[in-house]
């Protein structure tokens, strides 16, 4: 089988093969290491590559499988993590050459139920250092670079994650999203990207940016993928104080596609915000074909959606700081300059500032939740723009030049605040030949509805099929 | 009967000769207001007195009884409530001339209660400007006097209910507890004082301190009323966000008078802190007495309850400061000046020492439940003093002279940490004539077993049949 198509499947594709002994582990393993090793020099998505015990765990699970041991669908799926993800005997950075010989002893409980599943951990996945960051600058580890044109960033935090899916050099992988970090890069690298539920995939063993925000989820190239990553990563964990006591489903009974009667609430001020036209054209067409599909799309009113920037940019700044507090007073030479200047900005946010900011926050998830008592979904794009050059600090969107952080996380951030469930999907692209996409919101632990909507859409069209340049 | 023993019989005494229409409410509020109006010249224990409400109160009520329509056990009975409670049409000044014409257009959800369950509510009572102090000064309403020694404090903030519950002045007051507000004044007055479990009692319609660490409770004579009382405050309201879902037993099912093999932990800690020897003792003698009563009485040992103080006030004063900012931008010049620097001093409290206190309390809590996995209840001193004189700054526990608000909050503050229901009742007299008391602290919503020790204590003691000289 050509090895760059064995790249290019799915776990769900892959699986069937590797369950049938018509493809080896060791060749899937063998296949996206050369496919790394082709295209890292400009992509630069990994940290740390496992190549030795990737192929001895491959050969593991082949003898696993030949044994009659299958484990279930991941079993013999190459992956990889987000360099926060703490990998016990294999050093976990955080993106900072501060923790350059940091080695956990424990694994993240993210790492232990992908092990347990049979997957194989291909490497540490480049990142914006502490994620604290939309972009996928990294000074440390050298900058993540877009695989549809590596002059432009990957979207962050999670770049690494990004360009590694969409470049096939893992299956699935692993971000954290605390203001957009899974979706933005997913958004701009053209995959799949969905942040869970607050609380319902286990955060122990993960480096922190702002607890009442972070959420780990799933980066992969279709939405099965997504529904079998979330059956491995999600569930109770009693070692994380926010995890939530919730039954778990099969989350591939989500694809059925149909959407039929489902109602999908469209945000007006989402498209009075500043948006590249062509973005926000190809966001009404991706809704205009689910409602040829039998979706019920209406506008609704979300007036508090302006106060996301503000409500989370005080609790994130002021959570990373006391967070990274320590790193101020022992480290601060070796930080980013600009994370070093907003962690010490952030320890002048007064606790009344941040107080009020929780409590906006509540009135803010009040308002969102109403709107999901008349709609199944809130739907609209997840990035304003394309993909922005490399070290870019300004973005043109539509007719406002603006930053680029309040640009890219400006659709991203309300579900951090409300804890709800969002997925990034391709939506078309450019004349350039950049992805665009569409975000997806549910009720809390509702990701089913999430993942059925976004599943029958994408079966509808070709763009997740679509392969960039590199 | 007797005035003067209408007003010091118990709820529980009262509502059985009102039931069987021995004594009518209209006798018992007669009662009470003629003792009111003979003490509170000296104690000072209301703002607001409502003789001509109460009156009609009663009258319906004796109306109702006769026409066979008796409500239960609280109908008919005198009730003050502290002046942060809201009552619709009747003003609510939190202790304050800012809020001297302040006329609350709803009631609280604990005002609600009280009416429904057929109790007549004689005033609002005094207390500690915005609750804020564990005495029981007020320079806007005239500071609160002790009835066993009118130059001493009440305490604090609920001083108000503490004077009028143990003068005899109302049957059933209210307090709200955030350092210990409730058990403070019940200590130094004589009385028993609950604070029940976070979430359990609403608050709904009272002013906040510190939203995370506020707790309402019941202010009474006897640990019977205690448990008649929280039969009508408990339960879930939807009305208050951080309400808890939980079933409410009948409390008086916890009136058993029976301790035996009930395990009472005594944190070590608790002696080695500044105490008055005379009251260690007495609160020696009292679990000397449960002990011989069947109970397990053993050392404990916690050793972060003497980070309560700084989680605690860190805690107390970002929240305090942040409800109360607009406060201090419109009206500063009309507050106590001592409570206005302490809120000015709270906006300086950066939320990164806010988030770091936050994570030490987990801390904190985590280790006070491990302490309840092997005991039933955690017992000691409720204060180290007896009732400090009036404006003192500084008293003398043992051989340490301290400040009067560390001193009087040092027992009291790990409880609104944890959450934890904690009662205090009176365990003997000093020479002087000033109450001891015995403070127990249970796990989350196991009001019956704190209960049920308290009660069985008071049963084989006599304390709480001692009156003031007033």
């Amino acid at each position: 089988m050509d090895a760059l198509e064995i790249c290019y499947m799915s776990a769900g594709q892959l699986s069937g093969l590797i369950k049938s002994k018509e493809i080896s582990p060791v060749e899937v393993i063998d296949a996206h290491l050369a496919r790394i090793e082709a295209t890292e020099p400009v992509l630069n998505s990994f940290i740390t590559l496992l190549p030795d015990e990737a192929r001895a765990t491959a050969r593991r699970a082949e003898a696993d499988i030949q044994a009659g041991k299958y484990r279930g669908p991941l079993h013999g799926i190459p992956v990889g993590l987000k360099d926060l993800f703490n990998t016990a005997g294999v050093r976990t950075t955080s993106g900072s050459k501060i923790f350059d010989n940091f080695i956990p002893t424990e694994d993240c409980t993210v790492a232990i139920k992908f092990r347990e599943a049979g997957s194989i951990l291909l490497g540490k996945l480049n990142m914006h250092q502490f994620a604290y960051g939309p972009t996928g600058e990294n000074p440390d580890y050298g900058h993540m670079h877009n695989p549809w044109d590596p002059e432009l960033v990957t979207g962050g935090s999670s770049g690494g994650s990004g360009s590694a899916t969409v470049a096939g050099q893992c299956t699935i992988t692993t971000g954290s999203d605390t203001g957009g970090s899974v979706r933005i890069p997913a958004a701009l690298c053209g995959i799949v990207g969905l942040k869970p539920t607050y609380g319902l995939v286990s955060r122990f063993g993960l480096t922190p940016l702002s607890w009442s925000l972070d959420h780990p989820g799933p980066m992969v190239r279709t939405v099965e993928d997504a529904a079998l990553a979330m059956n491995v990563m999600a569930g109770h964990d009693p070692k994380d104080v926010a995890s939530a006591k919730v039954d778990v489903p099969d989350y591939t009974t989500a694809l059925t596609g149909d959407v039929r009667g489902l109602r999908i609430g469209v945000p007006e001020e989402y498209f009075d915000a500043p948006l590249d036209p062509q973005v926000g054209q190809a966001v009404r067409d991706a809704l205009d074909l689910l409602e040829s599909m039998g979706a019920v799309v209406k506008p609704v009113s979300f007036p508090m959606f302006k106060d996301a920037f503000p409500i989370s940019t005080a609790i994130l700044m002021a959570e990373a700081s006391a967070y990274h507090r320590d790193l101020l007073t022992k480290d601060a030479e070796q930080l980013y300059p600009p994370i070093r200047l907003r962690l010490e900005a952030g320890l002048f946010i007064s606790s009344a500032d941040y107080l009020r900011a929780q409590q906006a926050r509540t009135l803010f998830d009040r308002q969102a939740r109403q709107l999901l008592e008349d709609v199944d979904l809130l739907a609209g794009p997840t990035e304003p723009v394309t993909a922005p050059q490399l070290l870019a600090t300004r973005v043109q969107a539509g007719e406002t030049s603006m930053g680029t952080t309040p640009a890219l996380t400006q659709y991203t951030r309300p579900y951090n605040i409300t804890g709800m469930p969002a997925i990034s999907i391709p939506c078309g692209f450019s004349e350039a030949g950049l992805p665009y996409a569409l975000q997806l919101a549910g009720r809390p632990f509702d990701e089913l509805t999430v993942l059925r909507a976004a599943h029958a859409y994408e079966q509808a069209t070709d763009w997740h099929k679509r392969r960039p340049p590199i």
